[in-house]
């Protein structure tokens, strides 16, 4: 029995929104305050992006125990929760901690559902612009201060008039990293410090590869899910599935894809 | 004569509003198109990031022509117009180019206005987010997507707990980045690709230090203006005026300016 059927779809959907509004609500009180702004410099160890990231899973979790109690779950701050219907919750509350603490607009919420062979739906929220983006089934779309758009990635083109994204330049190891600039130095265009935001951007039509190292599951199910449902193709260094992590390249079409992976190791 | 007297501030800001109203309304229609997202790749040299900053300008220069029409500007696109007044509009219409053709949120449209000392009243405004960080007069706000708030730029610590940011890893010139790379290496966080963002979010008190290289006057006479109505300090890596352009260091307050300070060349 295929653990998702068209018949779940539209409620599973409307379970993945109410999760993230929730997290909105969870996590906007915190974004650029005071207490945030200090923190660093603050005795003792009340850390609010914790907080933030803490009430944000558990509103989550408060949504899945109402709407999908059978499921499973695994979140970056609450860990594994067993479930009976053969689909993973996969939940990161603040992707791009150090954006938050910094007041970028470019951290977000993400949200995956996984069947056994990875993502099959994912999320990817930015609270403070309003904008959201969903891979789910096929479908991709963002909902945000331009109103609803459909998501293509773009047409292949050479990897020289190509732009790239990374979150950090120093990405992963010394040797992730020389491997990187590598593919880098062959670009047109190399942007840093977006966080998830890259994965939204390449969803979008606007960049044409995400490059990056030492992922956790939880950072990179929503990108998958989002990229692929975007007519794009997400996978590991070596072409294998990305959604346990670790070294991970996103793509706007097989060619360019094609054209970075000869030159990873 | 002071060429600004406290009654014509009210007017000046209404002036500078209309002007980024005006800049809105000419890049959005621009923004995340298919046509520039593709217009790399295209034949011919058709260039829909200059379409909208061009657009942009002669839009702010027509709000100048029916209301300031006795003022000087100085665009990134226009070049020089003379004026009579002693006062200088400064414009840059898309600050960030790289960030506007990848479709991030963190390019912006620079307004300054500067007497013959430099700039009195700057805007930072984010067509996308729907979000505007004025310094006028000593007086700094945002209003944005969680209201209006009054800004003020964060209290001293040690460079050893400050987040540091610039626009890109390779600053300026190779003796330049070296100079960024040891106050970097010193600091607690460092954030890349923020364009004129990162003056917003200093200005804002949420990081420490924007530190770059290379500017020109259109690029910082604005961030200087709210900065510094913001309490913080910015000047030129030999603590000279800034609104010339070049190496330029803007720091929250006056011990981590002249901590880093100590670093640069």
């Amino acid at each position: 029995m295929m653990p998702v059927s068209p018949d779940d779809h539209a409620a599973l959907r409307a379970c993945a929104h109410a999760m993230a509004d929730a997290a909105r609500a969870a996590i906007l009180p915190h974004f650029r305050t005071e207490m945030q702004a200090d923190n660093k410099a603050g005795p003792g160890d009340f850390d609010p992006v914790t907080v933030a990231d803490r009430a944000a899973e558990a509103a989550m979790r408060d949504v899945l125990a109402e709407l999908r109690p059978m499921d499973a779950i695994l979140g970056e701050e609450y860990g594994e929760s067993a479930g009976e219907s053969g689909l993973t919750w996969v939940l990161d509350p603040i992707d791009g901690t150090r954006g938050f603490i910094s007041g970028t607009p470019t951290w977000g919420v993400l949200v995956s559902l996984n069947d056994a062979e990875g993502p099959v739906m994912g999320l990817i929220d930015q609270p403070f612009i309003g904008e959201r983006f969903e891979g789910a089934f096929g479908r991709a779309e963002v909902a945000g201060p331009m109103g609803t758009r459909a998501l293509r990635t773009r047409a292949a083109r050479p990897l020289a008039e190509a732009t790239v994204m990374t979150t950090f330049p120093e990405v992963g190891t010394a040797q992730e990293g020389a491997a990187f600039a590598v593919v880098a130095g062959a670009a047109n265009l190399v942007r840093y410090g977006m966080d998830c935001y890259a994965y939204a951007l390449l969803a979008h039509g606007q960049i044409d590869l995400v490059i990056e190292a030492q992922l956790q599951p939880y950072d990179i199910c929503a990108p998958i899910a989002l990229v692929q449902a975007a007519g794009g193709i997400v996978t590991d260094w070596n072409g294998g599935p990305a959604h346990g992590g670790g070294r991970v390249i996103a793509a706007a079409n097989p060619q360019v894809h094609a054209e970075a992976m000869a030159m990873l190791p």
